[in-house]
């Protein structure tokens, strides 16, 4: 079976080089996140205002995964931030190997929190390892609240699901307590945050959240 | 080079069941319509809409393409027409071989317009023949005007550019004519429809345009 040999040796060789990744996020003492969701669910927004809440207490970085373009990595930038973008070149998803260089490009020894915003995408990304500490998946209200009936595997590999433009509540048919039932039948750990990154509604328990699982945050001057 | 013959071959493979697929599509005088979106734009509620709207004018039957639950295939038999539920077993876009099953199960003989809506994914579906006439990405408003920009594949290889959700527009910062522009730049050729599925909104204008681009229309008793 040659081609299913392939697969495996391509999984195999990302899973090492995560496993690299990870070593050095955590001799740098540096959590890492990656951001998953479908296009258009506001990645780059929570990036941004997660950077906003956090900014008293934790340094940040990001790096910016796209099929093209760098707009995400140019608004982030404006942040003041450090940022590295990286481009699938039309792929569907980050892997281990596209975020080594940028993990050696960032100043780590200055940061504590990484924010890997990867591909929009609910499929490919799922369960493919970059290093990070947290997967979490970001789930909009105007996609409707069956998205982890029909998406199990990436609402299945996450340690948190953000509930994002909560603010739409009003104008939308979107049950939350149905979609947290969804989330808690597949995914029982994983802790759901609702939030709006247009009035920065809900940041707070999330950033919270974030520095109770940091291993040490450093001291900066 | 190994690995490259292999997706060579592959791609060379759903190419040729695509081109057959079509031709049978052909001889049953039956117009296919490949629809993608990112989870959540609207898909079914397209496809539904698209029913209501057509269905004193041509005669439609629906595959319904996702990783996993068949909850699509259930809401559009709800509206009286034959429909398949293919699952990818969490491969994130259709292809010409898991589409021709459905082709063969389907009373295509007595049907004038195929609706094919893709798993919820805005890069791997793009430029994949299922045996299609028409490519249509649905981009909904919530998603942000950006997303040619963002996903320039997928907008490049389409026939048509749906804007869905447009009733949210006093609620969301959407440049309709900046969008428009985006698509224009990448694909002059592609239509641009405006609709709204919740108030059904710009669906007569898509209609017309099916109809119009049918090669023969069935007499229905």
């Amino acid at each position: 079976m040659p081609r299913v040999q392939v697969v495996e040796n391509v999984m195999k060789a990302n899973d090492q080089i995560a496993a690299q990744n990870r070593r050095f996020l955590d001799e740098k003492k540096v959590l890492a996140v990656n951001l998953m969701a479908s296009p258009g669910a506001g990645k780059t927004s929570f990036v941004m205002r997660t950077i906003e809440t956090v900014r008293d207490h934790m340094r940040v970085a990001a790096v910016e995964g796209d099929t093209a373009s760098q707009v995400d990595a140019d608004r982030v930038a404006t942040a003041g931030v450090p940022v590295i973008q990286i481009n699938t070149g039309g792929g569907c998803r980050l892997d281990a190997n596209m975020v080594r260089p940028a993990l050696e490009q960032l100043p780590l020894d200055e940061i504590d929190l990484l924010l890997i915003e990867n591909v929009g995408n609910l499929v490919c990304p799922a369960g493919l390892a970059l290093g990070e500490h947290l997967n979490v998946v970001i789930s909009s209200l105007p996609e409707g609240d069956d998205k982890p009936y029909k998406y199990p595997g990436i609402f299945m590999a996450v340690d948190a699901v953000v509930i994002n433009k909560i603010d739409l509540l009003p104008y939308l048919e979107f049950d939350v307590a149905a979609f947290r039932e969804l989330v808690a039948g597949l995914n029982p750990k994983a802790r759901i945050f609702e939030v709006s990154c247009k009035t920065g509604a809900g940041l707070d328990q999330w950033v919270e959240w974030l520095i109770g699982l940091h291993p040490g945050i450093k001291a900066h001057g």
